[in-house]
């Protein structure tokens, strides 16, 4: 961050149909990572002023010292308005669909942009929900096909889910996690489909039960929202949710659970989900791989001085 | 941030029973708002250990210039070791109980605390899971007891729960407010005892769905904790759930409900909990007072502001 325009990248041609708030973010992020983009939506209008909010978009960055260049002609010469599908995805190397969430209206355009885009190259859409297994199933080609899904605003949020059907190619998958690395974004895959992907599963576990506080009364929404934007948002912001537990106890993830599953279990009475099992059954041979627990004081100091400097950045960025 | 240390707060002294890491953090957050502190902890040498730990915390802190004055010493000078709860207590404006979690020993440590005390000051508990109505229900003094639960490091995460029981006195509830507010931390007010309060509750619901997705095979621990990390857990650094969700669509919650609840609810099938009556029954009435709808396109800027610095911060904390 600043990336670092690739050079393996210039020059080449990336196709985005569906020019919206997401194809606009995606298109900064190609534009910035040395891509050409091809933008083409059906809807009337959108395509052309879509570049007018790239434009708005990288003028941010830019103020910020986020651009490479400081100047923004660079970036916008790279985009092309394009008349139809057909010319959008020609030459392309990846296509990123961003249309609206209605199986129908996927079904037709996956349909379209196969049979008209050059043979094996990856075809991501960027649906929130709706799995390739249901948009893609009878699209001839549907073995490129599969879900790379941001999170709004994509050009600010680094993840993106890459969620592929059991018919998409391994090879196609692996292309697709290199081209979104290169745009300095975080892929994260998905091993099977499943509604809601893994991001807005747990966004909707958490506002689930943010719901149920209120309706319970037990405090406002401003007291909830503090809860996590001064409280488990801050370590939330550098460190996952099984990170910070297994750091947590000096056992790491087996001693949080031993300690702490009952009290959780006590909460919500309804769940039949066995913790400790699932922590023995590889969760906690992966989390030990991934942070040893000799290392757990080197661990603390680093979660501490990030929440620190945290701290500070805020406050700043508050005054 | 950090904090002018108050001259209000200057010479009034607090006692804080149970000194391990919890109490010590308490002592940093009073020491840094002008409080002489009076440490005691029940188990041999821990109270002497803890004027180390807390030293060592205010270097830390100094290190980055969050101190105002440069000198550990003027703050160090303000701790008091005590040699028992009596001594501790005498002439204090505010107790905080850092006990272990166990009702025997808190309900002990509480009448204790409250036989020894002076009359009318608040007598709060760090617990993360027991409520006062069940340790402080035999209490004579039971109308000032109430839970103030800090989020681990508490000298780092300004959120605390401020969770009074049904006896507790309105009057005690507000001026333990007002002193986590004069700590420069964020109070919030739980109307009613809940098991696991907000904090773990909201934590514990995103906490259950991981596990799930660990257990159904659909990502690794690793990827899991991206989807937060460089995912949700930046805008929720500076932006609670529900203003996060409100400020997703042009019609505020309510739209956002309308759009989305039903995605939700086929994740989650077990759920009978109805979002849209809950907006209805007063929770869009709050969140359009908190933040209006016409001001919607100012407020996305400001986000877009917070997550630009927030990345330029992470990357330079990272390099």
């Amino acid at each position: 961050m600043p990336p670092t325009e690739d050079e393996n990248n210039q020059k080449k041609k990336v196709a985005l149909i569906g020019c919206g708030l997401i194809g606009q973010s995606w298109a900064v992020n190609f534009l910035r990572a040395g891509f050409t983009v091809s933008l083409f939506d059906p809807v009337e209008g959108v395509t052309e002023n879509a570049k007018e909010k790239i434009e708005y978009k990288l003028n941010e960055l830019s103020k910020y010292g986020l651009l490479i260049t400081e100047e923004i002609s660079d970036y916008v010469s790279r985009v092309y308005l394009s008349k139809s599908i057909s010319e959008a995805v020609q030459n392309s190397v990846y296509i990123q669909e961003s249309g609206p969430e209605d199986l129908c209206i996927k079904k037709k355009l996956t349909h379209n942009i196969d049979q008209l885009a050059p043979k094996n190259i990856p075809i991501c859409s960027s649906t929130s929900g709706i799995p390739a297994s249901l948009y893609a199933n009878e699209v001839v080609g549907k073995n490129r096909c599969l879900v790379a899904h941001p999170i709004n605003p994509p050009h600010l949020i680094p993840a993106v889910e890459i969620v592929p059907a059991p018919f998409t190619d391994a090879s196609i998958v692996n292309s697709v996690k290199e081209i979104i690395l290169s745009l300095n974004q975080a892929p994260l895959e998905l091993k099977k489909e499943i509604p809601g992907f893994v991001v807005n599963r747990l966004q909707g576990a958490l506002l689930g039960e943010a719901f149920n506080l209120i309706k319970a009364g037990v405090a406002s929404a401003e007291d909830i929202d503090k809860a996590i934007s001064h409280g488990l948002g801050l370590r939330w912001s550098f460190m996952g949710p099984f990170q910070t537990i297994h750091l947590n106890a000096p056992e790491g993830i087996k001693g949080y659970v031993a300690r702490y599953e009952k009290m959780y279990k006590e909460m919500f009475d309804s769940s039949d989900l066995n913790w400790s099992e699932i922590v023995k059954d590889g969760l906690e041979k992966e989390l030990l791989n991934l942070y040893s627990l000799s290392e757990r004081e080197k661990y603390e100091e680093q979660r501490d001085n990030s929440l620190i400097k945290l701290l500070i950045h805020k406050a700043a960025s508050e005054s």
